[in-house]
Formats: structure tokens, sequence, C-alpha cells
């Protein structure tokens, strides 16, 4: 739809992650504005007529603020053009969605969330943690490592004394912070963690240690999650098997389609 | 593959919220294993040469128990056929997933997991609630109401004192009792409850209230699932604007496409 913005899940890096709708829409769109975690082969999809721009915190010299995208994303739309705001992994999640939200409907700017698979939810499938799990685990708490970080200690003693899944993002560079944290939080020492950098991609690296030895861990590439709790003795844990990579996005009626009647 | 299960994730309900990935394991699968709440128009996905069963919980008058789902899965691959176990929302949470997985590998079967989008994802997408925000909450704890009751207020209690946003999966036929447990565990009257029913189907209906009154609300059709928190306040309140429906899934190249080749 013209003049509309669609907040879009881009999932957790696999393309093949992309909801239907997703893909439809990056074929579709006028614009299409993404975070730096979006990696190239979900980009690559996007019609080469659209108007394509890195948006993201880390991109260019100058840091582009909140408020200039917000801005971009109401110009944009005033001109007529269906715009496509791509975040990675779900965008109610850890991603200021719910402030572009805000600033779209104060500027009267018609909006759509399409959700997507979180970050969480692409590592756990991939090191095969149940998050859940009626014997062993009834709750389960995201939380960003860097934002609990700058709330203290309160914050991790709460999320700790669920007894549930804890589901880490952005646990930092060093894991060193994040393990004393769990620590003082009162996590047995013995409790095992998983650690998944870039779930679901090709570079995909999965490490699991315990609260104990986390701070020990040589950090993994970003983006990296941590799962920390029981349910993680349940992963699997010979990673040499490759999940099948069925590489479907982009390719034949997928790439070629530049309408959505192409694509439906 | 052939001999081997897929745990796949089916989304929140549209079909258009399915990865591609799900999608190709349907039309591909010698065999699709399906659970309750996966709708008709999923299940039309699959391809007419598959065996198509519900294992459903209430599918039918004699229950089917998790053992006999477990030795289903394994019969059928040790018979060379390729297996899609799917689950509404995503495998690894609240679905058992964690046991089937457990089940597979002890019988030495090649197992994935396909994750989806889980449905308080799809839930907040439909109403608009941002599940985390930097200036009001920090965590979001997924919990099933159905669950948490069996373990009574300690449980609660626990989740309640993170102060972040909560999920609740599976509320209950009457919301009287998730009321008084909110309550009791100390959260604010006032604070906010988005009810989303069948949220992303075509039958979507959403209700906002306060802890005080949610007892008195009308149960909506299952499945539903229950947001509170502060987070609530920035939803969507009007629901008059549809979702764009684009119904991509089904339509042509899909739908005619019996192999992997002819979709990818």
């Amino acid at each position: 739809m013209k003049g509309k913005v669609y907040l879009v899940g881009a999932g957790p890096g696999d393309p093949d992650l992309l909801t239907l709708k997703a893909l439809c829409l990056l074929k579709t769109a006028d614009a299409v504005l993404y975070d730096d975690l979006v990696g190239p082969e979900i980009l690559q999809l996007v019609s080469s007529r659209a108007l394509l721009r890195n948006v993201g915190k880390r991109s260019r010299a100058k840091k582009i603020t909140q408020a200039e995208i917000n801005s971009l994303m109401i110009s944009m739309t005033r001109a007529g053009m269906m715009v496509v705001r791509l975040k990675s992994g779900d965008p109610l999640i850890f991603g200021r969605g719910g402030e572009e939200i805000e600033a779209l409907r104060n500027a009267a700017i018609a909006c759509e969330v399409v959700p997507g698979v979180t970050a969480a939810l692409g590592a756990a499938a991939a090191a095969q943690i149940p998050l859940t799990h009626r014997h062993i685990s009834h709750a389960l708490t995201f939380i960003s490592g860097h934002e609990a970080e700058q709330n203290g200690s309160v914050e991790w003693k709460r999320v700790v004394a669920t007894g549930g899944t804890l589901a880490i993002y952005m646990p930092g560079q060093s894991y060193s912070d994040v393990a004393t944290r769990l620590a003082e939080a009162g996590l047995r020492s013995d409790t095992p963690c998983g650690i998944i950098a870039a779930a679901t991609r090709a570079e995909q690296q999965i490490e699991f240690t315990t609260v104990a030895q986390l701070a020990t861990v040589q950090p993994l590439p970003t983006p990296a999650l941590l799962i920390v709790g029981e349910v993680v003795r349940l992963a699997r844990l010979e990673q040499t098997s490759a999940e099948d990579s069925l590489v479907i996005a982009g390719k034949a009626n997928y790439s070629s389609a530049e309408t959505l009647e192409e694509i439906a």
C-alpha cells in the first residue's frame, strides 16, 4: 500500500526464515530502510527499483539518530511511497519498534507490523534447546545484556529469580560482566549456558559452558545470543551435522517476480 | 531429506507468516503430523501426496499420547519418510518440542528444528504493543497460564517481580483465575492488559483492560494470548483498520509447485 510504513521482522539471519509476507513486501516496497544486522542475502531480495538505505546505528561515520529515521519514514510516506522498515529478528523486541510506531502515529501515518522470528528462537532452533519444558522450565525471559547492564544488579536479580530460562540478547564484547551478574544474582555456578553466534547463518558458531566458566570463554562474533538455564542440558551437543540449507529465497519465482501478483 | 524429522513452527495463524523454509518443507514432506491449532489454510499447502495427520490432543475421541506421537515419527522415518512435525507458533516454546527431540535423539533419528513466529509476537504485532521499550520495559517473560496455575502462586510472584512485560499463553477459559494471581502477586490494579484472540487470523479479536477489570471480561475464543504491562498503553487502540491481507501462501507458484526445485 502506498503512503504506509510496514515494520517488518527480517528473522534471525537465514533468508529462508523470512516470512512469506516479509518477502512479498521487500519485493514491492518503494523504499527499504534497514538495520546493520540485516544481511546481504536478504537485501538482495529487495526490488532493484526500490530505494535501499542502511539506517543502522553503525552504518556511517556520521551517526543517524532515531529522530532522523522517524523523519525519513514520515517524509517518504507523505511523498506517497510504500516504506518497509526492516529490522533484524522481530520488530517489537529490543528494536525501538515502539518508538517508531509512536512517531508514525503522531504524524498520522498508516503503519502495520509484520512479526518475524526473533533471534532467541533462531538460536534455540540451531542449538536444539527447548526454551520451555514442562518438567524443567515454565518461564522464558528475554533481556538485553546491554540494557540490563545500564540498570544494574537489581534487574539481573529479578530475572534470575524467575527460575526459568534466560535468553540474553547482546551479551557484550566480553562475557565476564554478564557472568559476574548472573553469579551475583544467585545462579548456581554449574547452570549450563549456550552461546549462539550468527544463529541460522552460514557462519553460525555454538559453544556450551557454565556460569562458572562463562567469563573465560573467548567471545564469539556478533550478533550473539546467550541462553542460560537447565534446559541447555538438553541441547544437541554435536554441531557437526549441518542443517539443510534450502536457499529458497532469492531463487527463480521469487527473484523474478517484481509485483505482488507475480509472487501470489 | 528422507528419514528425517523436521520440527517446524507454523507461526501464529496467518499462512503468510509461515517462513519460506516451512512452506518448502510442507510442499515436499512425505508426512505431516500437525497440532490442533494449525489452521486449514496452512494444511491445504501440504502436498496432496503426503500423509496428513492430526495428532493434536483434542483431535479425536481417543486421545493420542505423547509417546504415541513419538513412536509414529520414529516408525515413519525408519520407513524412509521425510516427516514434518508441524506445531503452531514456534516448536520450542510451550509445545513439548524438547520432549520430541529427546525421543528422536534416543532413537538415533536425524532431526532439525525450523523456528517460527511464536504466538506472542503475532499478538503483539496485531495490537502494535512493543514487547520491550527502552524507557518502559527491559524484560519480557513468556509463561503458560495453564502450567503456572498448576505450580501455584510462587511462580506468578516471581514473574511479576521482574517488572517487565508478561506474555501469558493459554490464559484459561475464564480470566478471573489469572486476574486473581496477577493481583495477588503484587501487580498494580491499573496495569494495562491486552487480550488478543486468534491473532493474525481472519477472526482476530482484541480487547484492552486492566488487572482490576480483567476478571469481568467475557472470555474471547481460543487461542488467546494475554499481554500484561505498562507497554500495553502504547498499543494501537482503534482496531478498525484491517491489516493488509496479502494471502500469498497457497496461490499460483506456491500451490502448483510440488517439488523443492519448482518452489526455489
